[in-house]
């Protein structure tokens, strides 16, 4: 226990009494040495300065875990519980992604004693439960701020700037990958595909890209926000997902023309009796703010009942944005740690006790864009019109491209506000007219 | 000292031991009750378990200190010293504005032991060291979000969520006011004085704009913001300020020609060897994510060494906003309260000793749009890109809108990068040459 006033190593303008750790350095233990664990490094020597001006005392990385050996050779460790057993370390940084031994090495570092930081969304989303449950009965942190919109500081703009608010809505653009899959497309006019290959060589997309395009990622992230919006545990299954890789380019520039954008958004509405959550491709006005939300940017819009609509955006991908985030985490952690606090105030108010209802996907009214694909002759639009009628599916607009090919022309429809479940019902009767449609409807999401 | 286990009035959820405060709840004291104020203590009554499950125990307004009797009598104190006095109290809440008594209100809290909150941009610009050196002595936390653009968590963004960043560049939409009455002009094409009056009559403006509509409100967030980024003092005077008062309804609709709308703009920079720091209107593109910030909305673009540029949007005005922002800190500050942690660690790490140098205003280089005022004959356009060119000021477009009256014409003119200072020169020779000029030449920066 030594006083501040003691203690050379830390500046006066930090702290006039008040316990401090008696400890030389704050001493990190890295595990997964990524492109986002190098980046760490980088910045936390590029950074010192800054890092020992706030903290008061250096950040030093202590060991490093990797499945191979790294350049840095002597601080290399080949088992991670070298890292959790070892008595210096204060913080053990999971950098290694996946379920799997990502959760055992936060569970057992919280257990022995360790303070966490991660930028693992799935296993964050997977096991919050557990995970939240266990720095609770250890009292110990777990910081995560880089495993949401990278960069963008909106797990604590969540839980702490609008700590008051009720929430009403959560709705993002969560994964950089797909954004700028979608934006290639929308700016070059290709297809999937190649756009894919785009994002690949441009280093934002994996070679295996299927966690992303197929939504599950952006899933992870809504998942983590709303639990923390509603301070319960919304799983990924509670969430309906679609992904992008069934896009169709004719209907991105169609849309396009229309004055809209594509993106992947992922979406949580608070109604009187549960919450909605959906991840899917959706179509968004010129004039939104999400609309300027391009390539590896992602953005989070929320909305609270006295704040209205808070919006954070910034690089969802990327080494230097993931690793700043990681180690703002680590700086705003060891603010604690030096003054012997880290744990007492948790970062996530988690009641396991409390149960939230999920309302069946799409409950939530919104309008749509409808592409038909129709054998082009009299009668068609009146016939179509007329189910769409039948199940309260109100028109927006009507128009007719010029893309008629071997009898079959397109006709494209926007809606007004209406429930997924009646449009589906309308459509579900719409494709089973084999005389009049001729391909599976199209159905995008407009977001407001 | 009472361990959690014992406390029946704390969830098991929060804290399973680490030592809490044993009075039953926070108190708050309110001095100020204007709409604010009432906002506070609205949304602390609506949103009370939202309060409850976060801090543990309840969070009571316990006085109310306002000029004249307020209808809450029975919580009314005519005397703020009364507050400050009262052992119970655990925060004082500073809502009145102003610099005195609001800076006397702050230091006498800090000294009698009060953790404080306060939304007052002005009283921490000007008192930045005095504040926080007391806060630092007293080892007490103060906490202002809302102080800067409203219910944008934009304080705790920059100094948590960005806490490794070397910040480059803060740019800022910052007050509400001049943000309504500049897109009511490039909506409605109306001229300053009547848009004034439209802000009036919706509440964004006040009786006396001239605090807000002449920069000095904006230029009191942009010194808090830079004193954030950069650890030091950063002074309104540091800060050159120029307001909206004298723009010209024809520069606003020749820009929104030009695909720009006009926004007032906070702007510090960094460069090698000091910040460069303005307040001024500034042309943004239709394509710039400050173009779709209108009305009381206000937005926070802070670029970082490794984060690349990271956005904060939303309301920078109204009881909701603003009273949303003030009740989140309350929030926050009661979890370090109730565990007797708060003030421990500082939210504002401010070193007294360290000097940051002011570049002289307008040293970086931007951008301008120019309207010359000139005679309608031969050989002015020669003349005046002429002496642009001597200064170094090198055209990006000329354009001549049909504006021709009296044998008066416009050019507008649009430069590449350019310093201030050279591109002041040279319209000081211009606007010398009274044979051809008729009138001072419009100059606004453009952001990029």
């Amino acid at each position: 226990m030594i006083y501040a006033g003691r203690d050379i190593l830390r500046p006066a303008y930090l702290y006039n009494f008040g316990e401090i750790m008696e400890k030389k350095c704050i001493n990190v233990g890295l595990i997964g040495y990524g492109t986002v664990g190098k980046g760490v490094v980088k910045i936390l020597e590029e950074n010192k300065k800054i890092a020992l001006r706030k903290v008061g005392k250096p950040i030093k990385v202590k060991s490093i875990c990797d499945l191979y050996p790294i350049d840095r050779t002597e601080l290399y460790v080949k088992n991670f519980r070298n890292i959790i057993k070892d008595p210096e370390i204060d913080v053990v940084i999971e950098l290694i992604g996946g379920y799997e031994p990502a959760r055992t090495i936060i569970i057992e570092s919280l257990k022995a004693g360790k303070n966490v930081i991660t930028a693992n969304k799935a296993v964050l989303a997977k096991y919050w439960d557990q995970i939240f449950t266990t720095a609770q009965e250890c009292q110990k942190s777990i910081y995560y701020e880089a495993a949401v919109g990278g960069v963008i500081p909106v797990v604590q703009g969540l839980s702490e700037g609008l700590a008051s608010e009720e929430i009403l809505e959560i709705k993002g653009i969560l994964n950089g990958t797909t954004n700028f899959i979608l934006s290639e497309m929308t700016k070059k006019g290709v297809a999937y595909e190649e756009a894919l290959k785009g994002a690949q060589n441009a280093g934002f997309a994996e070679a295996d890209p299927s966690f992303d395009v197929k939504g599950v990622d952006t899933a992870n992230k809504l998942a983590i926000l709303a639990s923390l919006a509603w301070g319960g545990w919304i799983k990924v299954k509670d969430i309906s997902v679609k992904g992008i890789a069934d896009l169709d380019i004719d209907d991105v520039l169609i849309a396009k023309n229309f004055g809209y954008d594509i993106k992947l958004i992922g979406s949580a509405e608070k109604a009187k009796d549960g919450i909605d959550l959906s991840v899917q491709p959706c179509l968004v006005n010129h004039h939104h703010a999400f609309a300027t939300v391009e390539n590896e940017y992602n953005a989070v819009m929320i909305t609270g009942k006295d704040s209205g609509d808070v919006l954070f955006y910034g690089k969802g991908a990327g080494q230097g944005p993931a690793a700043s985030a990681v180690v703002s985490d680590i700086i705003n952690m060891s603010e604690f740690i030096v003054t012997n606090t880290a744990g007492i105030v948790p970062e996530v108010v988690y009641d396991r006790k409390k149960k939230i209802k999920i309302l069946p996907a799409g409950r939530s009214k919104a309008p749509y864009y409808l592409r038909f694909s129709v054998a082009d002759k009299p009668g068609v639009l009146a016939k179509i019109s007329g189910i769409l009628g039948k199940f309260k599916v109100s028109i927006a607009s009507v128009s007719q491209p010029d893309m008629e090919e071997d009898g079959i022309t397109e006709i494209i429809v926007t809606t007004h506000k209406t429930s997924r479940e009646n449009l589906e019902k309308a459509l579900k009767q719409i494709d089973a007219t084999k005389s009049i449609v001729k391909a599976k409807t199209v159905k995008i999401k407009i977001e407001n």
